[in-house]
């Protein structure tokens, strides 16, 4: 490929590329966060889920694609990610996160209004605040939604770990799609108590842009919930990636001679 | 593979084969969209983006599969596609869709006249128009369907971009069955407002058709809306190229140990 | 892997082989179409994919998994069968459909009494022989039943092509999945008039069986409907596979730059 | 890779490697089902399919995942699990199954009172054992039952040995996901009589745990139904996987040639 026939995207590549890993990767994190979230007002599983994979494949050659600070904080503990990088990764995802509730707000202001007139209430039949963040049903107890995002957040976490492990030998190109299925399981089979936020980014960043719309009730409901999103999935992600660890990951054996014997590439009376 | 044991469709290849690609490829696409429309006069997220994949890998080896005029202009601007190659494609996309309009409506004729007898309108109970294009709702703003249509448009050609980036690194066949899911994505996530046109072809070409059944109205309703999933999509599919190529593309790194590291076929103890 | 240390199953295997091809093509067409039924006695889109896929993965490496005489026919006019092994192919699915819906009459037999009693009707509020064949509903003339049936066997038949097509690419242990996708994009796009049988030995073999529960009018229903499905998907098949090696697969050009250029495993500094 | 610069998680594998295969194997199908059950208290097809796949996906290296006794003892009568290795696999999948149901209970204490208050029934309209365990509704023979189990457990394990048979070439990387479609497949097409249960342990584990809870009724109900999902599906199992191979499996040529023509890896010119 000569210089002379080469195509518009590589030459704005060779002006704009950043050289710098974090600040290619948190530029990642920072837009994907967004555009996951303003891909996703509405909470659909399958719409959900393939709005994981496919913000992860957009980042997937750069910072790998988070959008969760539990991932992330479960990743620098097992020193995958810097201290450093995970902090920015951290703020950049609640700030992508809240520039994508706003898009969506915008692209969704005429159903808003059209459902809920002027009322901007977290609870109620014009409740609108909970396409934004999650807020609990009364019935449900703080205790319950934060081993409920342990869970739900533990889950995730666990099985990225089982696809990222190289020795369980799942092609790479397959990753993205298999986390966006590990959400739409999560949706699908834990999602009956809080809607799964299972992302401290996810829920903090469109809340605080509530803040200016429903005031500060979004963060007072049912006795200061929000910060059950931001630290139960932490708590989670930490404790299920060392699980997994601990009782499969460590234990996989290291012959290859399976894989050989497996590998549906070798012709039949060779084995 | 002697001549005396061929095959009959290798046979037919021989003799028609098009050894002008623009003709090839405008065949493809004229076909393939038709082929779209004709195949989801009920949009059904799921069925709709089945569609679409198993549309693209039919013309996948000769036009790419754009099916999309926004696409296809999208591509010009990325220097893949000539500015007569991108002309072409437009037209006989939009005439595949007129085409493909005509076929459903030949066959779900009967269901059409047991549902609205002779009713042919936009509006109302026996609305039946909006099968074949998009009729905005009465309280949807022109703006905001403006935005919308961006905002689609824009997410499917992002992921498009993202998906046939080489340094991504996802494997050829895959490509069409996630163009697929990009759309089933859109569609759950994004169409309440409009039940995503995102595509200039296949909202005119349907509704130049509706033309002869439901009489100027469907270019005049809603304040001319008709020109919306047009232009919007056009502006969307450019503007999210480049953003992807300025965001994220621009900046992946080129290091390939990445891959040889990551990749599962090399045995473990190698590493 | 010596004889001493040899699996029961690779045993059996070598008792038991049978090596004249068409007997144990016929075997599979035989099982994997009793299977199949038997498999659907509740024609749901998702899971009827699902069975198709797996019911050819089962028999992808003896006859292939067609279970369709009319896939079979239009396999006779591309070569790709003798007309022996299609009239014998033929036969066996239609017996195996018969064999799958005496099976999933006796597993389901409690909730048919449940449901319908001792009433075994085509019609009415206690109809059930719809779970067996296709019944049209009295407002769909038989004209628009052959052409639905010739659409929707085309459309299964024309991306049948399009993936066993070696030039598209496509793995072969994906063909089965993508088989089964189809199947489910047809069941969502199209099932809108006749719940898609798409198939003639799915419909006769079941219908043939109803005749010893509902009598001869599974027969006469409809103006002798039945027919239709036995007819229209051999000319929708056939025409099909033309249409797609006449429009599409003639054309795809035969240069491998292409391949290589797009292979991502060739490093992106060679390119 | 020198020790230097180890991973954490390399770090834990060096200490805690558990080298007994037996062990480490029993330990992965213990925390696999509870991980399984714990996933899975709404049955909800996709999910639980997914979850299969996902929890197949994280024990795939070491036991293989089983998480079935009637797959386990299937396996032991085709020599691919030793009998001890057996035993072991079905004490400790009716143990996970037991304390996932435990965690289940637990997450989702709150959403069970709020919907049933102090009663703990297994029939009537606040009824909630069956979300722990199958409870067949009273106008389903006990007979019915057991076909019922028999089918679709056979049919689960038919496709198992299709999808692992090496001679059909299904790369070992999609075998998970392959099976999680299998369930998910059979959830859809076959659930109507008893929502599939199709696994002693998954259903016998819960079942122990619902006695502390709803009675020694859980084991009387409907003329002792309990044994019918424990031992129906062994024999449908074991039944099933000789079928696979008497069949098909054993009729599978050898000739590689066909391999080689297909490989969409070979240059087209040179066929």
């Amino acid at each position: 490929m000569t210089g002379a026939n080469i195509l518009p995207e590589e030459r704005l590549r060779r002006r704009i590329h950043i050289h710098d890993p974090t600040m290619r990767n948190a530029l990642s994190e920072l837009f994907g966060t967004a555009l996951l979230v303003l891909n996703t007002w509405i909470q659909i599983n399958l719409g959900w889920g393939l709005a994981i994979a496919f913000c992860v494949y957009s980042c997937s050659k750069t910072s790998g694609g988070h959008f969760n600070p539990a991932v992330s904080l479960a990743m620098l503990t097992l020193g995958k990610l810097s201290t450093k990088d995970c902090a920015i990764y951290c703020v950049v995802q609640t700030v992508g996160a809240f520039i994508g509730a706003m898009g969506s707000f915008g692209i969704y202001y005429d159903q808003l209004v059209n459902f809920a007139g002027n009322d901007r209430t977290i609870e109620g039949p014009h409740a609108t605040a909970g396409s934004f963040c999650s807020f609990p049903a009364p019935h449900l107890s703080n205790l319950t939604c934060f081993f409920d995002q342990i869970a739900g957040t533990g889950l995730l976490v666990f099985f990225v770990c089982v696809v990222i492990d190289k020795r369980n030998g799942i092609p790479n190109a397959a990753h993205p799609l298999l986390f966006g299925l590990v959400v739409m399981m999560i949706g699908t089979c834990m999602g009956m108590n809080l809607g799964y936020p299972i992302n401290p980014a996810r829920d903090l960043g469109p809340r605080i842009f509530t803040l200016f719309i429903y005031g500060s009730e979004v963060f007072t409901y049912h006795n200061c919930y929000f910060w059950i999103p931001i630290f139960a999935p932490v708590v989670g992600a930490v404790l299920a990636a060392w699980t997994y660890h601990l009782f499969i990951g460590a234990h996989i054996p290291d012959d290859n001679k399976v894989h050989i014997l497996d590998d549906p590439k070798v012709p039949l009376n060779k084995i």
